[in-house]
């Protein structure tokens, strides 16, 4: 029997390589710049720090977006991190922006809600990338991404992505090594999208199991059957697998009807064109 | 030498083609119905006209989302092909959800002003997609998705995209197969975003040039270099060719920072999760 895969992170290989990639992302795009929306949370507290080690804090603007229901806790946290990093900073209350829509479909439940909210608040970090000049660098992680956590078109939107390769507990390391503030790597996950809500609770599973059984599924290739001999509860193991399941749709680009010789995604890969067309 | 590659469309194919491709992608999705933001232009009338045969028109709703200074004929063009097709209507003003954000930003310029109303119809689009549980039918075609013409995260957001291997000239053949009033194929394209617009004066080109140019490019292979000499203008190749460089970015998934041994793009492929997790 092989050794079981460990969570642990080379914390600080991690940390030059994705400072890196930051750098290097934002200079092949042209720019030297980079935009990320802060919540308050683990994970825009690490990207923050990570920009700002990359770039210089002045080249990072940090948006706090919060909605009217958020917990004001959040965007204390969100406002330590602006000062530990020295980013920029920018606030801006998305409820004018959400309200006019919930207004209309006032039954709307508070899952279309949170949607609404994350859309409005991806709308104005493109907007400020736009009048920045730099680059929407993503804050999801591996486990949220993996289970579909996330809302498409608004807080997975992002022209880059540098820690959506780590666990949520492996950003947890991270983030202690960067030197976050405690009362960030310690408070109990969550979208803060309605009063009370976590993570685990609309998971139905805490991140140390979700992280477990996603490392023994992806990383270590064994079967959900082999995972579930190791101990893991039937019902859990089941359940981060119908989560990857479900959410395909959220990791790839909408599927094209192709009709032609030459189809975007078929013939050509994304985000490029045929190589002869360099051929000046 | 071979022939020229043509712009001709075996129009019945690709009607048949194009309502399967709808069909199946919503049933693979276990849904039935389909949600489309209606301009008033030819892509989305194209698009209102597939999705009604494919899935009757009941099953089948179609937003108008004009914002303060859109053109009133848009509205009209749109409302003829709700009334011809017999689709489900729904009217969102978006106005009042882009406001907050430009009165924050007056001096904000008229590109990312129609950003911000794209991103609003988006959202609003997203969240009849919920309501109503279908599908948002993308509207892009080829010609605008290759040269970048379009918001991220705004109007190019779609579940499937049923016309985006159509070059725009295709589209018009096709439109006129299915019936579309003769207004809305024949005017100029414009995305309406302010007074005025037209999609030609914004590239540069004219679609027949751009089309005819692509086409060369992507269908037939051929060089920059070998189109010049076909008799296109250096200078139009040029464009055709700096605006397919320029907009890459929007046409892939954002680049994640590959760190662990089974990341999400690199190590499988986007949309999936590796085989054996489907072994229970």
């Amino acid at each position: 029997m092989t050794e079981a895969p460990s969570m642990a992170l080379d914390v600080n290989l991690v940390r030059a390589a994705l400072t890196r990639f930051i750098r290097e992302q934002i200079a092949e795009a042209g720019r030297r710049r980079a935009v990320l929306g802060l919540s308050g949370g683990l994970d825009s507290a690490v990207v923050c720090y990570l920009a700002a080690e990359a770039l210089g804090p002045d080249q990072v603007l940090a948006l706090t977006m919060p909605y009217a229901t958020s917990a004001p806790e959040s965007l204390a946290d969100a406002l330590s991190v602006v000062s530990a990093t020295g980013v920029r900073h920018e606030h801006f209350e998305v409820t004018p922006l959400v309200q006019p829509l919930i207004d209309r479909y006032p039954t709307m439940d508070r899952r279309r809600r949170g949607n609404a909210m994350a859309r409005a608040r991806m709308t104005v970090l493109y907007d400020q990338s736009e009048a920045f000049g730099g680059l929407v660098v993503g804050t999801s992680n591996k486990t949220e991404t993996l289970l579909g956590y996330s809302t498409v078109h608004g807080d997975s939107a992002c022209a880059l992505a540098p820690i959506a390769d780590l666990y949520k507990t492996q950003v947890r390391q991270l983030a202690r090594r960067l030197g976050v503030p405690a009362a960030i790597i310690d408070k109990a996950p969550s979208a803060d999208l309605w009063p009370g809500q976590t993570d685990e609770a609309d998971l139905g599973l805490s991140y140390d199991e979700a992280d477990a059984i996603l490392l023994l599924l992806l990383e270590e290739r064994q079967s959900p059957a082999e995972v579930i001999a190791r101990g893991f509860a039937e019902a859990k193991v089941q359940r981060v697998c119908d989560l990857c399941r479900r959410s395909y749709f959220k990791r790839r680009l909408p599927p094209v009807a192709a009709v032609s010789t030459c189809c975007v995604g078929r013939d050509i890969a994304p985000g490029t064109v045929p190589p002869h067309m360099d051929d000046q």
